[in-house]
């Protein structure tokens, strides 16, 4: 799928005001993150030249900008300390295509760690042979008190590491300390890779821990990648009655039939049905809608959603399909799930999924 | 240090023919590296210019290219699986200066591993708070045979994970499999901060054994950053009499008074003098000269060299004196080396450095 986009026809009156808390984009604090996910490699121009915006222009983002693309197993990473409205780098990754099927985009609002390289998300580590990315907007009391905090609710598992961290930050936010803890936790716990299932409940109860911690100061908003396939999507709280904040995060699916689609934060459109197939599926998720003529739907508190291949999922029995599609977590060094095993624990009749996709 | 360009009188004289494996730069097989360490933040956009025209233009090495420009204790990391001469990203960077004082760029003609991203160097990896990067030029039999082998010989060290393997390869090059190879032995080994001289007799140690595996087949020359501060210079064998593969590193060191330099690759001159002060020093490291009017100096077979500050340095002393002006590895995470202690194993009077830097 190619998104060849064409000028809008030149008007400012879509463009929004600096610093507008209400109607507009303008998140008063924190950072603004952008993930997409999809059935075919697609190159993701035209959200990156609205989200860019936001980074000095249409929004207060200024302290960096950074982006990671899958390509197989691979990422292409770009990070930078530049206002991503101004960057040359930014510019040009929203000119040149780059395609993929899984990605995720950060502009930093600093709050917690200092304007500098080693602060800009997404943040980045390999584990099990497999590349993980991390990016977060929020704000975390857990890892601001302490940034080596162990989550350890996940129980020690049946690795030969159980008390060491594996994965440390190399700056100082409390979003990449939240990020090597959550990795960390989960080598402890699993020696074996984890099917899909499993690791939706182990990262569901990760996140639980750090919000128990201080459910009501918490905000954590986070895209999480383990592969080319799947984009992992937690928001807490959402949206806060009387806060000016705005937390929450929002996806779009766009599938067949496709339509022209317009950015909110600059006048540009672009007719997808001219450049896609029938069988195209892409989701865009981000903290505040991108464009003003597509249903956005807000994530509800707590809510962790699995993208893949386009679709949203959040059911045990749909995260096995997909696991049973080949979509789960690919390593050369762990040994991979037993699938059996794992369906009878959630009491799914493996024998349901025969014919379709074993 | 601001290396600004300005192009040589229009002539073809100075390029290479294709594939020339005699005088002129062609390695015929195998990658090509470069490496800059300097003592005050550069750009390196003169020496890309010449290098990417390697990748597919006066050289061979078109299956991808990737750089890692430290910024404090961040990376910008750029991986393309096009070729260099040929990639509007690596036109980009050797067109928009940015600015570091430590980098590795790698252009690759693949041998081991398919074309895809995740075989594109350098490669990256957290190791105690700290960013290790890694490139490599070679061919190494004891990872070909088992990606998986460990490099034992530093012994057991104080690590709580003995058995672990920490770092893992993504894709499928040698190159990978020796980096997470050393960074698991350094890790097993080290439960504080080693001082840079024993990491230094560390790094040898790890060396002589995997060229002690099968000296005659094996090949490698590789650069090793683990922070923004030193560059670590390795190569094996150099070269090989009656062979074609021109597999040694090179390097030159610039400092006052700076002259006119000229690219080999295309004709391209700078005048260093009008862009730096007295005290400006940089090294650049590459496995074929890229300028035609320097003095280049080979990389001795098994010769490990520590380059800071655009320095090169190979005795312990040396390496005391830049760990005593806090320029060795830097980490929150694990505690500082005992360097007084270090000194007296190596029979260095720890008061021969008081004043100076103590």
């Amino acid at each position: 799928m190619q998104l060849d986009v064409r000028l809008a026809s030149p008007s400012s009156d879509n463009y929004l005001g600096r610093h507008d808390g209400g109607s507009g984009t303008s998140t008063t604090l924190g950072c603004q993150l952008l993930g997409m996910n999809c059935n075919t490699p697609t190159d993701f121009t035209f959200s990156l030249k609205g989200f860019w915006k936001r980074g000095g222009d249409t929004d207060i983002h200024t302290d960096g900008w950074g982006v990671a693309f899958y390509e197989q197993n691979g990422i292409r990473q770009f990070h930078d300390v530049e206002a991503a409205a101004t960057s040359p780098m930014a510019n040009f990754l929203s000119n040149h295509p780059i395609r993929t099927t899984n990605m995720m985009a950060h502009i930093r609002f600093a709050t917690v760690g200092e304007v500098q390289l080693s602060n800009v998300h997404p943040f980045c580590r390999e584990m099990w042979g497999v590349n993980f990315c991390f990016a977060m907007n929020g704000d975390v009391p857990m890892f601001k008190k302490d940034p080596c905090t162990k989550l350890t609710s996940l129980g020690p598992g049946d690795s030969p590491c159980k008390e060491e961290s594996y994965y440390n930050p190399v700056g100082s936010t409390d979003s990449e300390a939240a990020f090597c803890a959550i990795l960390n936790a989960l080598r402890v716990r699993f020696q074996r890779l984890p099917s899909l299932p499993v690791l939706y409940d182990a990262l569901r109860q990760l996140c639980d821990d750090i919000i128990a911690d201080d459910p009501k100061e918490t905000i954590m908003n986070f895209l999480l990648t383990c592969g080319p396939n799947t984009l992992w999507v937690y928001s807490w709280p959402g949206q806060r009655p009387g806060s000016k904040t705005w937390n929450g995060l929002y996806y779009t699916t766009r599938e067949f039939p496709f339509a022209t689609t317009h950015l909110r934060d600059v006048d540009y459109s672009v007719d997808f049905s001219t450049r896609t197939t029938q069988e195209d599926c892409v989701s865009v998720i981000t903290t505040k809608p991108l464009t003003d003529d597509e249903e956005w739907i807000e994530l509800q508190k707590g809510e962790l959603v699995v993208f893949d291949q386009g679709r949203p999922n959040i059911s045990h029995r749909s995260l096995f399909e997909i696991e049973l599609l080949g979509r789960g977590l690919q390593s050369t060094v762990l040994e991979k799930p037993l699938l059996e095993e794992d369906m009878r624990k959630y009491n799914l009749d493996p024998s349901c999924f025969q014919g379709s996709f074993i």
